[in-house]
């Protein structure tokens, strides 16, 4: 079984919560793991394998200049490893423009896929997540590519969340044909007569419905797909700490809310993007799961778990076959 | 003092929840109404005056073709009414479309302004509420409209919300002036030597910012504004419903979550959107408040709120003079 290489520089909580993921991932699931980094860093803290990689993307680096600059930065090496074959998969918290431009530069592009997207797992409660697509990779898109991450969202809820027919939507702003954008209107028309490998088109949502069990997939440019995603995390943030400054106001509130701490518990977990360990960039030639900036050892655990399953799944295969 | 001209037909909940709005309007707040809408369904409830109209766009009609062929229609007669002097504004929960295109025929636009806008209040807990605009009138946008929006919306929150120097911001993907769309790139250049009435431009926020106090007006064209409103609703919704159901699943977790009920209607009510009482399309010569299809009486009764203030405070007036 290959390891994961795991981008050990990358994230606000790198190396050492990097480092505790990777470690749980190897304890409790059995998941191989390649850090990728500084050997003189990690060496200190760690026994896992290293490869090594003497440069470090900055968070807020330029992505392109960057990736191409930096040949033995450890997003670079990551992404080499999987195409080599040294690894299955990778999965960083770093730099997520640089993630996705190692990525696409080094394991190239699965054939007829003109672009490839982030896909993300919204939780709703009931029902299996939604996946947003693209939540952030293509800041433009024309309707092509709409269709063709539709497409590549109804494989990856198939193989990611055992969905056999998956019901693809337009994410738009209002649920009539002829309501949206130019751009969402085009591709009403396209996703009309489209195949989704074996998953179907179920027209157009609105974000209202994107945390509930409308649709599968919720196909979008990855401006607004990124505006929607962060609007999700900061209202379940402002939410949680609004509710529990107020719910701890007085006494009485205080003890009642000690007693729903269990519950409280199972909401943030159920809400919190470190649950699914991270998106996935379909389009590439290997599987590459891109994770959370804040990313804690526990999303990081998640993280290297979804990308060893995807590995196992097949599912680049499953992409390129579907697009041949 | 000029009454409110409410259209008594429009919304999941009319006439009745509309007429009770109103009368706790006219009750509590003292302020004039006139209800618009068919004679015969509304004599038969209420004492409250009457604006005769005999026709009702639907919720779903399509808004341009109905508006102007259903001539004796509440929406069309109540935006006459402002148009002619006999209301101060006009407030709505029927079909928004209709709603602007009733508003911005029968009212026409301020001059020197392209486009008139939706600007909505966005709860920020411990800070004041955030101007979002467009949510929704202009699926489509240049840069120039852009920029009107933050002008619109940077007097708006002078207005509304009693802010002397309002910080604008563009809603983009990525803090730094050069992440976004183009139309975000285009538009943080204009927005830099741009003024806003005594307010100013604080550079690019993302959606986890919306519900917090780091700028008070966020530009966005109304496709993305739009899709974003509705995702803040749906998350609150989907958050609110599962932590009551998990929090009742248990007979001592329903007990502390009765003691915590002062807290809980608090929280539900600072974060529903009925608080805000609608929001208001900017750019037309008349207060048109846009609330809410689903609107209750509470909701109905803080927009004819809402509607008395901003006429009182000359509103119209400012943008004219802002913009001449």
């Amino acid at each position: 079984m290959l390891p994961v290489a795991v981008d050990a520089m990358g994230g606000d909580n790198a190396p050492h919560e990097i480092i505790a993921g990777a470690q749980k991932a190897i304890d409790d699931h059995g998941i191989p793991v390649l850090l990728v980094g500084k050997p003189e860093v990690l060496e200190e803290i760690t026994e896992i394998p290293i490869l090594p990689a003497s440069e470090v993307i900055e968070m807020d680096a330029e992505a392109g200049s960057s990736v191409r600059q930096m040949k033995d930065s450890s997003l670079v090496r990551a992404a080499e490893a999987v195409r080599d074959g040294a690894a299955s998969a990778m999965v960083s918290a770093g730099n997520t423009g640089a993630t996705m431009a190692s990525a696409l530069l080094r394991m190239g592009r699965i054939k007829n896929i003109a672009r490839p997207a982030i896909a993300t797992l919204l939780p709703s409660p009931g029902g299996t997540p939604t996946v947003l697509l693209d939540s952030g990779a293509n800041s433009e898109c024309n309707s092509e590519w709409l269709l063709q991450f539709g497409q590549m969202g109804a494989v990856f809820a198939q193989h990611r969340l055992d969905i056999k027919e998956p019901r693809v939507a337009l994410l738009s702003i209002g649920e009539e044909p002829g309501k949206g954008s130019p751009l969402i209107k085009e591709s009403f028309e396209s996703f009309s007569t489209a195949q989704f490998n074996g998953g179907s088109f179920v027209g157009n949502i609105e974000g209202r419905d994107l945390l509930t069990d409308t649709a599968d997939v919720a196909v979008t440019d990855g401006f607004t797909g990124n505006v929607a995603l962060k609007t999700i995390e900061g209202t379940m943030k402002t939410f949680f700490s609004t509710m529990l400054e107020k719910m701890t106001s007085r006494p009485e509130a205080t003890s009642a809310l000690e007693i729903l701490g269990p519950e409280l518990d199972e909401l943030f977990k159920l809400f919190h993007p470190d649950t699914y360990g991270g998106a996935m960039l379909l389009g590439v030639k290997g599987v590459c799961i891109i994770s959370h900036g804040s990313s804690g050892a526990l999303a990081i655990e998640n993280a290297i778990k979804v990308a060893a399953e995807m590995d196992d799944a097949n599912i680049v295969e499953s992409l390129r076959s579907s697009f041949s």
